[in-house]
């Protein structure tokens, strides 16, 4: 699957915008703000300002509010990752081919360096050029996606509980659409918002992003099972020698990818009313669930 | 210093709301809201709620937004407790003379749980009882105070950072008004704003809050010297176990005394323009610096 075509321009755009957003590497205390730096610009995809600036633009034209929430979305999946690699969780020393934030710095430095980065997410989201009813509304929809009911920590939570135990679908699912799919609707959602979509579009939005985040996490399941090292930048096959709940685990890769497929047709299914105006989305959807690491 | 006669009022409005206001122990996952209640409800005074409470009072009657905002501030102060009382930072057992979160719990729930908390403070704050221009206007004030730039993590860092090396009064000030000082002082603005302030109530109430702010870190830091153990819950005179940075170290305790003196006076001149709608805010400030714990 090829990256689409406006993949690199987006990508700079949210580039320029996370470089603008952050304190530099100077600002006192410099450490704090390297630490951060260090994480944000460890590489990764964008994937979820870009699907927060296409959500955007099937309402709207003018994207820089989403382009601005999008970038604040990332530094809550930055700072979860930091937190996630530490080492009373995955305790994992690489991530993406680099030394992971708390290797690189030292525990402490890595800690504070996520608080800081979940902080900045609001402090940039209490600021996108929006108006205020707007902002207030992606702030609830965003905090209520990191959050514990339903969103990103309470998944974490149990996935870290399922660890070494007999895991049924049901808990599966809900570690799934939690831990990653909560934050890939929100990105989905507060695009629609800074576009002007009305609660209508919202909502259907809101079944598009669920969907595709779990068709998302799915495929991430299924990679960590095909793929080399090397390929991945990280230690493959650790999800199995941590012994964590994955689709392929439970039902084996042919039925996870049919089950990927399904979801992914389910979400773009809720975009065909919007015609040619949701073209680009679908094509980045698209990609999300046939994507190589 | 007796305790002013509103505060068991107040205590008890700020406990329910924080009741309310955190998800049950019950509600999935339970673990993770299990360690934020053990937190939150180990004690406390709840002096940034009532900071906010009052400030508002100034301006307005009702004080339910203040109530909420206050309460958004305390999950703020106490997810930067349960980190600061990890192994990677400050290694405390105890806190108010009972076993720190990742003591009770351990280390992954104790990080993840003050992610929750600093994550659920923005969502409470999203939803306050009031129009969305004074909810932005709020987030921006305490995202900003609980960051890295003159806020309390850049605080936290700084004052790490000072650990076991010669520290200058410069430096000392730098620690004391961002590790303490800007979260208190963003609870005196976040209650202005609830209680409808104007901006120049709210830069007048911005240096109350700061110098009051400073005042409470100092008399802190007096207390740290002068308290035993059993009467301050925690392992007194670790400031200088730990070779922090402290005022008594660099000035002595007459000089810090008379210090944190000078910074109530210039915080209370503040309030003078107010007359008796500040009656209440003045006596909790007095009785902040004149404390004993």
């Amino acid at each position: 699957m090829a990256y689409p075509n406006f993949f690199d321009e987006n990508q700079r755009l949210i580039e320029a915008a996370l470089e603008r957003l952050l304190p530099s590497a100077g600002t006192t205390p410099a450490t704090i703000h390297q630490a951060m730096r260090y994480s944000v610009f460890a590489g990764g995809k964008r994937i979820r300002p870009m699907l927060c600036m296409e959500a955007s633009r099937i309402f709207s034209a003018e994207t820089s509010a989403a382009v601005e929430s999008g970038c604040a979305i990332e530094f809550i999946h930055t700072y979860s990752l930091i937190h996630d690699d530490l080492p009373a969780l995955d305790n994992d020393d690489l991530r993406r081919g680099k030394p992971t934030c708390h290797k690189q710095f030292n525990e402490a430095t890595a800690i504070l360096a996520g608080d800081a980065l979940l902080t900045l997410s609001f402090e940039v989201l209490s600021r996108i050029p929006s108006d205020a009813a707007r902002c207030v509304q992606v702030i609830r929809e965003v905090s209520s996606a990191a959050g514990t009911r339903d969103g990103m920590v309470g998944g974490q939570v149990a996935d870290i509980e399922a660890e070494r135990k007999p895991v049924n679908a049901e808990t599966l699912a809900y570690i799934h659409r939690s831990k990653t799919a909560a934050l890939i609707r929100g990105s989905v959602i507060a695009g629609t918002i800074c576009g002007g979509g009305t609660p209508d579009d919202v909502e259907r939005l809101r079944r598009f992003g669920d969907n595709i985040g779990w068709a998302f996490q799915v495929v991430d399941d299924i990679l960590d099972v095909e793929e080399s090292s090397a390929a991945l930048g990280k230690t493959a096959g650790k999800d199995q020698a941590q012994q964590k709940a994955t689709y392929p685990a439970l039902f084996g890769l042919q039925k996870s990818r049919e089950f990927a497929t399904e979801l992914a047709t389910k979400a773009l299914d809720e975009l065909a009313v919007y015609g040619d105006r949701a073209a680009r989305l679908r094509e980045l959807a698209e990609f999300l669930v046939l994507r190589r690491a």
